[in-house]
């Protein structure tokens, strides 16, 4: 039975802008499952692991900046979604999470697969919608078709997100025998103009004005997908105005001239002499997450009581991450910098402070990285990673250690992209998020960097029949939750082997063979260069699997901050 | 620095009942690792993959009848326990599950594994509590005593379930040093005494009425895991009274005297003529879900229009699967038993009418079986796998076709117990769920039987340093999702091989090995003997793939109906 408010699915996520769908096997997804599939213009991949096939989705929808949608069986299922649509919920990435459902009759019946799926998501979902089980009645397709125009709108508005709509079904799914397979030609599609914001004149003198009055201004990049006009539009804005910015690594900020990239190695160990001169009197802060403990203990210190911190960006909630927000500006970045574009520039001596230290910090690090080349440890290894990557190319960093010592290394350089679940900072998608990346975008090339934890537990990641040529895992193996070992609280404990490190002896080569990637293993420093090689030829489909020692790994960490 | 409320928890814990803890790594948990790793009264145990883990903790309790406790670190570590929070809900067994949070004042702030944790389990749990992130003052820690006596007692009291407490926790996690790590001796425990319900003496008077009314009266028992006793007793009541007891095999009831374990296969094909014959007068049932559609199918056409239905147990919902419940009552079984133990028999005409089916449809069976014998099919490895099992051993199945497979084969036989989650039906954590059986009872023999996809979701279960000895998993390999195959609607679409059955070509040599379980593979029929020796070996920890044709499937499964 082809059932009418299921077949225009995929007609109105096309004139929403849908590219992909990742459909999960099931029986009463079927109706979704054909609807997507025989649509042509929606392109539609299949995963079984409905954990790894939301973050893959996820890894898409930031590709290509386009809705892309989930859809899956009844049952837990759809529970497996959750880490990547709570991922997509703090990213504010567009994904349509469909969810097929028994009719709401043979709930908690004893069913099969028949579980309370409404507002599953609740706690991390932009909106959740439920079409009508009973589409008889005009008005109840009518429904139909408006929450779908809504929540694809809604995936799409600012700031985007996740949006949830369970779509209860009843027997039977598939059309009959000689039924013909039709998709209607006049769905209706309710268009959205989205407006662009500005800063009224008013605000805008006023904060003007205290710009004027601000000494040492900073701006402070989180996450963020910045575009290269942007970033460009940041770096020029901040040059001519001889203003830092303090970039992580995931702001995707590297290449700005101002930038300081180095602030976590250096405001870890600053001397109380020099808090009172970096400290600035006005932050301007956009993007999301920050890696960066240091950064953040250090700027919560607010040394001139009238310093003014105003976040520029556009939030379902308001975050205030240095605990001295004062203002915030519901307005893109770049539109922004477009409207501050005149203001006066600053002495450059602040600048030149933060640019010592930078500076400085390099020279440690050269120092570091050439004091310990003797063994294998994960700073050279994330070194070499930089190094080697080709330009354009994605990073992908996978959480806990490999973020932070790509952010120790990370500097003025090649044009790459870098990508992180740092919404959740969870390690349980980022090889299905790089992989969804790899699968959509063929031409680009997509380098994991991961521990050995984030890696096994995402393995899964690997298993569909997508072959892609663009992919390189770079896993760090050190056997266990390094990162335990490096901070101070657990390493002292006796449990920190067993419960905190969690000790595991896998290594990726039979998983390799299993998916059929290329394998190469490195166990000494001699071999980097190779690595470096395989890394730097921009195709295939390989992991490389570097074993490091935890304890080389604790010296050099401690180096860094000596 | 020691902190009083959680230290207190497994002292609680224990005091409850508590005796296994699962554990996952992170900081944030920390305090709680701690707290129960040095408490040596409780056995803890650490798996990374929190889906996988809180599937063990979900077999643990059911093999042990403990409320199990399962720990985590804040973030999406939580989110991965929903899918075996969900089953624990549906099957009513207890867990406490402990979660670490960051302090409230961080949520939505762009922190690391930071969400919005309060009532994330709220579709399906049985209470959600959050302990005070601020203990200073004494009626906080009064609260905090008062909820982890209050979770426990919770998950225990029927109908069991699981139970949320979420813990936020401030820095610093870990005992400073020479800091002494104590436990309190005199910690509250607010012990709960259940009561033992009865049906009241006139209530007790009319349903006798009614059941002395009833000529044809049967037993329907959904899942359950009814103890030696309970089944001898309803054996006993059945087989005096004359009353066939329908059953599936997840029902545990297969050596009930009067079991009909072959309904599913004969109510599909039944005449029209025989339809008003096997209709009861009476239904009485208990246990939950109900394996067979066919049963459910048939039950639910109703012949005589007094009839009554019903349901003995206590649940936190009504269900009403055969569409036809008259009446709940409020007892375990075996009371229900005891109460009308002294009930007349009845004519035993409407039991010969079942038996004679029964009869029939098993020789059925064995002609399929002997026809069927030259290619390896599902049909032939479940009946293998059951005729190898060791007596009291307990047997895993696996969601999709085996738990139908086993269910078709499933007779009067070797005392074994029969474990599925069939609570959400989910393909997630089948074998993680039995890894929680292996792990603790190290003298009871598991055998798993799984088809690839189940297997290959959940193998992350295989990813921890518990070297059991007790644990065969029988992987029926047709590389994808085989009941789409079966079953009319999917395998007419065009779509079928791709996007249903999603045709994947792994197979598990190389797990076996990364995991150290001995591997046996099985491609021809001459084998399968060879693998019922492995079976029956009882001791050991492997994996024996056989691999079956999906078109020799389904003809079997064909000629089962014809």
């Amino acid at each position: 039975m082809i059932l009418k408010h299921i077949n225009q699915i995929p007609v109105i996520a096309e004139a929403h802008g849908a590219k992909y769908a990742v459909l999960s096997p099931g029986s009463r997804v079927a109706p979704l499952t054909l609807a997507f599939t025989r649509y042509r213009k929606i392109e539609c991949f299949t995963l079984s692991d409905e954990r790894s096939a939301a973050f893959a989705a996820l890894g898409m929808a930031e590709a290509s900046n386009s809705p892309v949608v989930i859809a899956c069986t009844s049952g837990t299922a759809a529970s497996n979604y959750i880490p990547a649509v709570t991922e997509a919920y703090y990213r504010q990435i567009p994904m349509v999470i469909l969810t097929a459902d028994r009719p709401p009759e043979w709930i908690d019946q004893w069913d099969g697969q028949t579980i309370r799926q409404s507002n599953l998501y609740s706690n991390h979902i932009k909106r959740s919608f439920e079409l009508p089980v009973d589409t008889s009645h005009e008005d109840a397709q009518w429904r139909s078709n408006r929450i779908i125009n809504e929540a694809f709108i809604e995936a799409k508005k600012h700031p985007c997100g996740p949006v949830h709509v369970n779509i209860p079904l009843r027997e039977p799914f598939y059309p009959e025998p000689g039924e013909k397979f039709v998709y209607e030609k006049n769905v209706r599609i309710i268009e959205n103009s989205e407006t662009i914001r500005a800063i009224p004149e008013n605000t805008l003198i006023e904060l003007h004005q205290k710009y004027k009055q601000g000494k040492k201004i900073l701006i402070l990049a989180g996450q963020s997908n910045i575009n290269d006009e942007t970033r460009k539009k940041l770096s020029d804005w901040a040059k001519e105005k001889n203003i830092p910015v303090i970039t992580d690594i995931i702001s995707n900020c590297y290449n700005v001239e101002t930038g300081i990239t180095k602030a976590d190695i250096f405001l870890k160990t600053l001397k109380q002499s020099e808090y009172a001169k970096l400290n600035p009197d006005l932050i301007i802060s956009f993007g999301k997450s920050i890696i960066s403990k240091n950064t953040k203990l250090y700027l919560r210190k607010t040394v001139n009581k009238k310093q003014e911190h105003w976040y520029v960006g556009i939030n379902e909630f308001l975050s205030d991450p240095l605990q001295n927000l004062t203002r915030t500006i519901d307005l893109e970045i770049d539109q922004f910098l477009a409207q501050t574009r005149d203001w006066e520039s600053k002495d450059s001596k602040y600048l030149e402070l933060w640019r010592a230290k930078e500076e400085k910090t390099e020279r440690k690090l050269g120092k570091v990285l050439s004091e310990y080349k003797t063994y294998l440890n994960e700073l050279l290894v994330s070194k070499a990673v930089f190094e080697s990557l080709p330009e354009n190319s994605k990073l992908h960093l996978a959480n806990s250690m490999p973020v932070r010592w790509a952010n120790f290394i990370s500097g003025k350089g090649k044009n790459i992209n870098v990508i992180a679940n740092r919404g959740t900072s969870g390690i349980d998608g980022t090889i299905s998020t790089a992989s969804g990346h790899a699968i959509i975008e063929p031409a680009r090339y997509n380098v994991i960097l991961t521990g050995d934890l984030s890696f096994f537990y995402d393995r899964n990641s690997l298993w569909h029949n997508y072959g892609y040529k663009n992919l390189c895992i770079v896993i760090m193996n050190n056997h266990s939750g390094g990162i335990f070992g490096l901070i101070d609280g657990p390493s002292k404990q006796p449990e920190n082997k067993e419960w905190f490190e969690t000790r595991q002896m896998l290594t990726a080569k039979n998983i390799a063979r299993d998916h059929k990637l290329q394998y190469f293993r490195c166990t000494r420093v001699e071999q980097l260069q190779e690595a470096k090689g395989l890394i730097n030829t921009s195709v295939g489909r390989l992991i490389i699997e570097i074993f490091t020692e935890p304890e080389e790994n604790k010296k050099v960490f401690k180096a860094l901050f000596q």
